[in-house]
């Protein structure tokens, strides 16, 4: 007979938020874990029980899936005061789904070992929507204890859990060149649907050509349509991918491999945080260019409550 | 009754050698043209009528679609000595479906016209594969009788013919935004498959687990196959993608837009060049950085004739 489980997740953004909902509906007990107060009462009035503290989220449960934004973030989850690593029981499974350097994915897990805690290195990809039907796909390694542990969470929230090594590290590597690929490609799109309205040309129409074309992209197809509404309500932000594609240049230059079209990516994220829109929708790459060029994309005005003003030209 | 129709393929590489006989299964009658003999020697295997002056091609034909590489070529087998818009009769329509700067489409159209020859400024997207099949991408411009003249071979060698308007140079322009993210991508894709393997990644389950992600595009599906294969025998050239992502370059720094991404990619199709795989598949800028950093993708042996050895590395 299996001991009852109960899944805790911390960080309940729009991936960590998705995922509990969707561990809940496939029948799995779960908490929430946050320190933004608004997060908290959100999943409450789904029905999820939650807690402000790491440890005390995890004191009856023996799965936690880890979807805060970055490395520091998860150090203080898994090991300051009140984090989770010293609060569970040996045994239980950390899944780390937090976009990190693959080194840290290491260190980690080596920390939590040390205190007989499980650690599987489980990036994520498939963005908010997937996380919400438990469709996501899992770029996860770790021993092969620590992937039975986590089994019945990866089921809930997984169209595809691929599993790639033994070692932590692993996943986060190939989490890594999924974000180099993604960052080039946001940044490459929002580039061509600029250039394509500096011809003179109708930007819906370039949609609907490039993607059924030899230069389509997944995020060509995903990020497009929020430029040519002009809603850059953040669905994934800028600054996710000055972190990222900051992690991929680290990576790179750590190992003198020359990475210039993620470098070239990187700038162009950096300009548009600097320029204001850390927080917007990445496809605001595309609001930097036609600002600085002085081109008309469809102004910045749906998502935004009724009555409230369009926001100034970046520049 | 409609006249008779012949239809004139002016430049026989995989590309019009394709649509000649798609255009031919599709019960039409074809004649082929080309300098390279062996071109002519491979369609007239096919069963197809071939001419090497461009004139001589268009005696019998209303309708001339031309695939060569460049502008100057399109210019040589529109107008010079020996071309085909003083040699067809007024009203007769040319398909250009070259790679051209946009200028140049509205430059041929109107010396075309002013020989009263219809003009439509018709670029192709798909390869060689989908021309063989009849089911390419067609983004033209031109006017209702252009379009009207050009329509029976237009249904035979496409599966989507997108009108984008009547001036020649916006089918163009189309083309040149497909060609700016489509070299970006297979830029990104080779610094994101030899990325990966010189973080000790097994380049096949990137494949896999990418195509899968949202860092997925057309020409990473497309392309890396030929990486992890090791086959670099030219489906497309490095050629091709320093002439398209130079006229794109040019194209933004005329216009004062700044193309950061399409420029980084140009380079490192230029240094894949400079290093001698200009004719290779553009899939090469993989080896090109492969060799540079000493990272050992599969060495290049498919697709030779058998006992023929290997490349040596191209640094």
């Amino acid at each position: 007979m299996e001991a009852f489980q109960e899944i805790a997740v911390i960080g309940l953004g729009s991936m960590g938020a998705g995922i509990a909902r969707a561990l809940r509906r496939s029948g799995l007990s779960v908490i929430g874990c946050d320190l933004d107060a608004r997060a908290l009462v959100a999943a409450e009035s789904d029905g999820i029980e939650t807690s402000r503290i790491p440890a005390k989220a995890v004191e009856r449960a023996s799965v936690a899936v880890i979807t805060v934004v970055n490395a520091a973030q998860v150090e203080a989850v898994l090991f300051h005061a009140g984090g989770i690593a010293a609060a569970m029981k040996p045994g239980s499974v950390v899944i780390c789904s937090a976009t990190i350097a693959p080194e840290h994915a290491r260190a980690f897990a080596a920390r939590a070992n040390e205190l007989g805690i499980l650690y599987l290195d489980a990036p994520i990809s498939g963005g908010a929507e997937k996380a919400e039907a438990g469709r996501l796909t899992v770029m996860a390694s770790g021993s092969k204890t620590a992937f039975a542990a986590a089994a019945p969470a990866l089921e809930a929230m997984a169209e595809t859990v691929y599993e790639l090594g033994s070692e932590p590290g692993i996943g986060s590597s190939f989490k890594m060149v999924n974000q180099h690929l993604a960052g080039i490609h946001i940044a490459a799109a929002c580039e061509a649907i600029t250039f394509a309205k500096s011809l003179g040309l109708d930007i819906s129409k370039v949609f609907d050509v490039i993607t059924k074309s030899a230069g389509n992209s997944w995020m060509f197809e995903n990020r497009i349509p929020h430029v040519v509404a002009g809603d850059y309500t953040p669905k994934s932000s800028i600054s996710i991918f000055t972190k990222d594609l900051g992690i991929v240049s680290d990576m790179a230059r750590a190992q003198k491999f020359p990475a210039s079209m993620a470098g070239s990516a990187l700038q162009l994220f950096l300009m548009s945080e600097a320029a204001g829109m850390g927080a917007d929708d990445d496809a605001s790459v595309a609001r930097l260019l036609a600002g600085i060029c002085n081109i008309e994309l469809p102004p910045y005005r749906q998502g935004h409550p009724a009555g409230a003003e369009p926001d100034p030209k970046p520049l």
